[in-house]
């Protein structure tokens, strides 16, 4: 393509909405266009970053034997309310009428459709495995859209589907996705990390993530450097070092006034906070209970949810809290908790303590001495600290890590869940009706353009990996008035075209430095430099984007040069 | 592919609620499948020939220079009200509110997005030509959602758009695109022909549409056997033979009772229909107004529509003509009318006719021997007559034949309807603001798939042309116990996978007789039989499914005969 023909327009300013590197970035590059809050055009260099992915996607899947499909955006509310989530999708979901007055989806996610089609037209154990995907545009209406294309309330992703006829195939299923994936960010040429994941609003019993790694990442991974254990930190489990839990022996209620602090609480009795153990009070199905865990770590409301099987779950207010236990917020603890009615639930770390201070579910007042068993009985012992560095590896009990992911993708085993609430069923060899085996398998298509570029930038702009790039190549004639050089630059170019190298030549009449700018910002892998003075010594000059060094080399070898960086 | 490994599912009987011949065998041989009126899932086989089409259509469109971009599907009303199209699009606009209450429209095109783009980042007649085009899905809330995929609610359109900086240069842009859409209609291997349109709600002065012909399609095309003249039935000029118009030379008032038709009419008084003129009343942007011709011809109201510069034309209701004309229903007539207040307008037709019989706005009464400027004046002469067969083309004159055909693609010369609308602006060479100029041009991606079958069929099924099919070559092994024969097939299949060849074997434990007949369902170009007789000695047998005879070949040989086929 030619600079002059193309529609390519950078910014001289860093946009002021821009919260991020990539969201920056595509927009100071003139790849994407704000349409409206999360939705964005696609201009033509961000479009062909966004094909380019998509290519490795689809070949990548098919080679798996994967089948690509195309299910509609709209899809009917009644086959979400054959699996209840109609109701259970919330104001995340964008919903439209007909001029028949009857409810759509604007599709999230495709599990209902595909099942839907699926129990159609698959009834025999002859038919199976099937992994059947498409690459198709989704609707979720974030609360606080952001990050540009990252967390767009319209984007593309690659949704795929597997269905099989025991868990055991199920479970070759999700590998060979698993494997795929694996595939697939490789040849993207991405750093990063499969991790344990929480199943979230798909449900399923299992699912990984993968992440992308980037400091500027939204997600934190929890992994050990020694085994292969990483996990999400919504997920992650591990445990903690056993610290404090010394409170004295005697159950003694301590006048505490202007204490609100877990730190404040210690020093006020010489203690540490590790000798203390904060509850919380929430609502979870309606029902108010409380959670204990040691004063000096954070709650884990993910795993929370997940331990106690809650639809539902949040913070009880302080009205609520009053209602029910008398005390104003902040005095919640175990002692006579059962009394007033409520669940108590503890962390492992509790259970380790040999006594602790305790709220006293009353105004300024605090226990310390408080023994388990003695002065309060859990209902359940249960895992809902958060992970964090230092903590130790549930696999292989070393010191864990931490580090920050952009999730691009995300593997789920679903088992019988949407198969049986829709009655997708098929003959097994015995002539028996069973329900499908079902995983289902995410890629953030647009998402992964914007990852790639949290992970490879610096101050001039970005560096794309040669897979992706708007363009491979690019051609810069130094002087467009120096004929000898721009009519090598243009037999380059054609040369390059017919090699099915992916080359622009920057063909604009405007500085040098304004091309390199543009160049750099951009982020094309290699840049060529025809400039009078060395093109007269028959070299011209080749520059990587990821390199600081530019080489100069013979004008006849140019060609190789460039193979060799696209190489990488 | 192997076929035991694919989700392909044909259905024995004809689905009942296919209306034609695409529509039946599309859900017959497993291609898409219902999810709601006029919403369909691609299944596997379906989704193949779309991305063939999808891949015809991108090459094309790039190689015309033409770039490439994806604009969002919810696209905000605010745009949509600076061309005043928010309220213009009517019920057959798709609109939905985010959780913030915002209106977006799902685009059923994207003129406006479009626009709004270019405004934003081309500022300079250096920047110009710009054809930019996407291919995405669109949506369209039709009244009566019909023929599966030709006429559905959710579908895919290639859509683009051209900018130039004046008419002359918009007019080449257009003709880029007129050529283009040739080039893919014809590498798909279609029998088309470009006619003259109407240019609707996209407004503009001129347009073509691409027209597939298919004596099942909906749209009728007059052409000019002998000149290069062809339009749609509803856009179409052209001359009508000069007949009858002698209806006496005194006006008479006479008593036509139980008279209900022009023929009825013209029977009564002894004439023929050509004698007579009907004169309709309709209510044209809130006024009635009333419309000549001659009593042998019927109305085109796009005609009228556009020759009185009408935005809403309907027929006036029972009640209005009673109220306006004091007479009933069908006694409309050209005599006194303008005291009526009712502006008059005349066909051709009329103009040429000497005398004539017409309505007497008396209840059982009509006029003979009425003529024009003696007995009433009209206010205008117009051209609003439906062409059909027969009549004379307005180009050369020779007589007009008529054809049926299915509309694929429409190119659009639009001014600067939307670009003056919405102020987009640019700065000429002489650094003065001007609006663009600009074209519009649609590819109807998945209509394509339907009119390719309404060409190509037979009462066994499809015919695929090559360049589209789901599969270029089926393998059939007839037993596959038979060892020697199964095991060439499938080396067969892998040598024409190697040779890029899209190829699936039937490796099904099915009779041949079931093979046989989902191939020839389903389509495929060409299909190859080994069968245990023929591999004996040495041969197999190679059948094209657009010609009756299968040939028996040396089983060497087989490939090229492949080769050769697949050439057409």
């Amino acid at each position: 393509m030619k600079w002059t023909e193309s529609l390519i327009s950078t910014l001289r300013e860093d946009p002021k909405e821009a919260e991020t590197i990539s969201h920056k970035l595509m927009l100071k590059a003139g790849l994407i266009m704000k349409v409206a809050s999360g939705i964005y055009n696609f201009l033509p260099l961000g479009w062909k970053v966004v094909l380019k992915i998509v290519n490795i996607i689809r070949e990548e899947m098919n080679k798996a034997g994967a089948q690509e499909v195309l299910m509609p955006i709209l899809s009917p509310a009644e086959l979400w309310q054959e699996t209840g989530r109609w109701s259970f999708y919330g104001k995340e979901m964008f919903r439209v009428k007909d001029r028949q007055d009857k409810d759509f989806a604007l599709g999230p996610t495709h599990e209902e459709v595909i099942t839907d089609m699926v129990r159609k037209y698959v009834n025999s154990y002859r038919q199976l495995p099937q992994i059947l995907y498409q690459i198709q545009v989704k609707f979720r209406d974030e609360i606080r859209p952001r990050f540009g294309i990252m967390r767009a309330r319209e984007f593309i992703m690659k949704d795929a589907y597997s269905f099989d006829k025991d868990e055991e195939n199920a479970k070759k299923s999700y590998q060979r996705m698993f494997d795929t994936y694996n595939k697939i960010f490789s040849r993207i040429g991405f750093k990063f990390r499969a991790v344990e994941a929480d199943t979230g609003a798909i449900g399923g019993t299992s699912s990984a993530e993968f992440m992308v790694l980037a400091d500027t990442g939204e997600e934190t991974i929890v992994y050990c450097p020694n085994c292969d254990y990483a996990a999400n930190v919504e997920k992650a489990e591990g445990k903690i070092e056993k610290k404090g839990g010394n409170a004295g022996e005697k159950l003694e209620k301590i006048h505490t006034p202007e204490i609100r602090t877990v730190e404040e609480l210690a020093n006020f009795l010489k203690l540490k906070p590790e000798d203390t153990a904060k509850t919380i009070l929430y609502m979870a199905d309606g029902g108010m209970i409380a959670v204990m865990m040691r004063g000096d770590r954070e709650i884990n409301e993910i795993k929370l949810k997940n331990a106690i099987k809650a639809n539902e779950l949040r913070l009880a207010t302080a009205e609520e809290i009053v209602n029910k236990t008398k005390a104003p917020v902040g005095f919640a603890g175990p002692v006579n908790l059962k009394e007033k009615g409520i669940k108590l639930y503890i962390d492992n770390s509790v259970a380790e303590m040999e006594t602790m201070v305790c709220g006293g579910n009353e105004k300024d007042y605090h226990y310390s001495g408080v023994k388990r068993g003695r002065d309060f009985k859990e209902d359940k012992i249960i895992d809902v600290i958060k992970i964090q560095k230092g903590d130790f590896c549930p696999k292989c009990g070393k010191e864990l890590s931490e580090q920050k992911g952009i999730e691009v993708g995300h593997v789920f085993y679903l088992g019988d869940k949407y198969s049986k609430a829709m009655n997708a069923t098929f003959l097994d060899e015995k002539g028996k009706s069973k329900v499908f085996v079902m995983g289902c398998y995410g890629i953030g298509v647009t998402r992964i353009a914007a990852a790639a570029i949290e992970q490879n930038y610096d101050e001039n702009g970005i560096i794309w990996p040669v897979s992706i790039a708007p363009f491979e190549v690019v051609i810069i004639p130094v002087n467009m008035k120096y004929k000898e050089g721009t009519d090598f630059a243009f037999k380059l170019y054609e040369d390059l075209k017919e090699k099915n190298i992916d080359v622009i030549i920057d063909d604009r009449d405007v500085s040098p430095g304004v091309k390199f700018k543009d160049s750099d910002l951009i982020g094309f892998p290699i840049r060529v430099v025809i400039g009078e003075k060395n093109f007269k010594n028959g070299k011209v000059e080749v520059k990587l984007r990821k390199e600081k060094q530019a080489e100069v080399v013979e004008k006849e070898k140019v060609i190789d040069k460039i193979i060799e960086g696209l190489k990488g």
